[in-house]
């Protein structure tokens, strides 16, 4: 028997209620129907029952690292899909440009910069204040991705970030260690103030891009990798920086894919392409347009990017097919909700009776209800790969 | 009330997958059908949700022994089984008689030697080494239960069986009483070596059973018996030393039925005789053949013995009965999966819509998706003897 390739598929929000049909009811997914048809079905609570997970923390879940353990805050899983190696140690965050007047932020995303100009303006601000190296990476848009490095550096801050108009906020430290990080966010704060208002890149903007607002920190520490926990190796195929991060994070083997933009103008053909021609057993793809569609709520635009990914997945070639979402994203709701979302498994697995692949048809699906926890154990049975317990 | 008689029967390997039926789905059973449709279904994760259990670990998790805890390794099952009476501190084996020549283990079930001839030669090999009693009993064809009795012994050792063409291994032990182990089937191994090389029953054999490989390690201790544990006695009805080893561990009252080969000439419907006439209120019965079919990838056998089987059940007399698998032993796979198993329980239970007992009905059914954890309280709520929780 030669390697066998399984591909996990998660399209980010994928789950919605009824009003009164979900986009997925509504769409037109011949595709999904097919594999759903040919296989088997159920539904997903991706951390637990009726918990509302975070994308970052439901996917640490699916593919076998449960957050209570490895969860490492949002910042060091940024900060690795922003293409930054991190050391053990070092404390991460996410951040934003923003615009500030008069001592009161005005717009969290500096009239959400392009791309070109966050970059040149980024290329400023990476510096050393005290003994702590200060590496700025720009994502996209007004995003960025900030690593403390030096000794000592706790995690238990508070955010700069006011979450809406108002003063950035003066950061304090739970700890010995927490107080020098706070420190350092502060100084740093002032310093980002202070390189950005003179920027000749800002002169005449509207709502320049003058100040930096931290969130999201986390402490980066190593886990151990996918292939040495699981047996099996893998490969990460994303566009968001987030989820070519927590690949890294866990040792999948990330491949680039340039088209891939993790938004509505993404290139799903690139990717489909991208996991036809990965070598490892396993490959786990990443479709985030649904859930930014569920947060604007978007009814159309997820329905509509449902078809689109539908499309694509003719191409796609692979003995196991794993199809499901990290949570849902209700249109109705424009947020995460605890709703199970629906999965189907295609491949060396069983039938049922289920011919279409929908919230409503995969409640009477033959997986039943399942967890996150469970994804990996599945993959690794339809893989062949796992070991037997006993004997 | 009467006393109730509760059985369970655990069909070894039943689970399979569509090609494009299963086994369970072609064969003819009317008395299972009957029992299903009488009673209520559902699908059973004998270990773990998609995990691939080994026989041993996931009959002792259906039975009450969570298998982390209670598991002894193979060998002292399988000594038990063979009718040795182990001790506190025994460590033991399975073995394999097998052909070394030049170095070289050329054939590890020595041309799958007869059982009487096996017999005879096994009688040569109980000895002492050192201050180590050893104990070796024939069970059938090439197969051998061997057990270390002796002080300080450790079971941190390998196998000196190659698992395929090669020559024997040489252990070591991880630890000081596992060095003594190791040092003693290092010993053993010569031994049995010397004895079978100029033994006339092995003069002439094309394929003689010149030397003994061990593996399976497991050092025994007693567990609390199945009647303190759960207040219910129970009696075991099998044909295969490791699953009357089984029995004979956690307590149960072994009836002997020598017509119970465990292979597909067994008597089973001297079994199901042998089950009717059993005093104890809960009886476990096993039938191998099919999980041997899957493994031959053998599906006409595996079908047949299904039905041999469903003929014999016609006689069965009890008030509960429960009919399931230990695990999946797809024939397209000739290997144990994590694939669940369809599960059936008739008597003081409920009745669902599910009219067939196979893998894709008992999908639907109304027990749900269980787990092996949960027999133990299921044979004990519809006994009648489960002692309630509060008051």
């Amino acid at each position: 028997m030669g390697t066998m390739k399984t591909v996990l598929i998660i399209i980010d929000g994928l789950g919605d209620l009824p009003t009164p049909k979900t986009p997925l009811q509504e769409a037109h997914t011949p595709t999904l129907d097919q594999l759903a048809k040919e296989g088997i079905t159920g539904m997903l609570a991706p951390v637990g029952k009726y918990i509302v997970p975070g994308s970052d923390v439901s996917h640490l879940q699916i593919l076998g690292y449960d957050p209570k353990k490895y969860y490492p805050g949002r910042g060091p899983l940024e900060a690795l899909g922003a293409g930054i190696d991190l050391n053990e140690g070092d404390v991460a965050f996410r951040a934003n440009f923003a615009t500030l007047k008069e001592s009161v932020v005005v717009d969290r995303r500096a009239g959400r910069i392009d791309s070109k100009t966050a970059k040149e303006l980024a290329k400023e601000l990476s510096t050393t204040i005290d003994d702590v190296e200060i590496i700025v990476k720009h994502t996209v848009e007004h995003r960025l991705a900030i690593v403390f490095r030096g000794k000592d550096l706790g995690n238990k801050v508070g955010e700069t970030d006011p979450h809406g108009k108002g003063e950035i906020k003066k950061v304090v430290g739970e700890d010995k260690e927490s107080k020098k990080t706070a420190e350092i966010m502060n100084k740093f704060t002032a310093y980002a103030i202070e390189k950005l208002q003179k920027h000749h890149l800002n002169t005449g903007r509207q709502l320049p891009a003058n100040c930096v607002l931290l969130r999201g920190v986390g402490k980066y520490r190593k886990v151990e990798n996918f292939e040495k926990r699981f047996g099996i190796k893998g490969s990460c195929v994303a566009g968001g920086a987030l989820y070519k991060g927590i690949g890294k994070y866990i040792g999948l083997n990330v491949i680039d894919v340039p088209e891939a933009t993790g938004d509505k103008n993404t290139n799903v053909n690139a990717k489909i392409n991208a996991v036809n021609n990965a070598k490892d057993e396993f490959v786990f793809m990443h479709f985030k347009a649904c859930d930014s569609a569920g947060h604007d709520g978007d009814f159309e635009t997820k329905k509509n990017m449902l078809e689109k990914l539908d499309r694509a997945l003719t191409a796609l070639k692979a003995d196991n097919i794993i199809i499901t979402g990290d949570h849902s994203t209700p249109v109705s709701m424009k947020a995460h909700s605890g709703h199970e979302v629906p999965i189907l498994v295609w491949g060396l697995e069983r039938k049922d009776d289920v011919e279409k692949f929908d919230e409503q048809n995969c409640m009477q699906g033959g997986l039943g209800h399942i967890e996150g926890k469970d994804i990996v154990p599945l993959i690794l049975n339809i893989s062949r790969k796992a070991k037997k317990y006993g004997s």
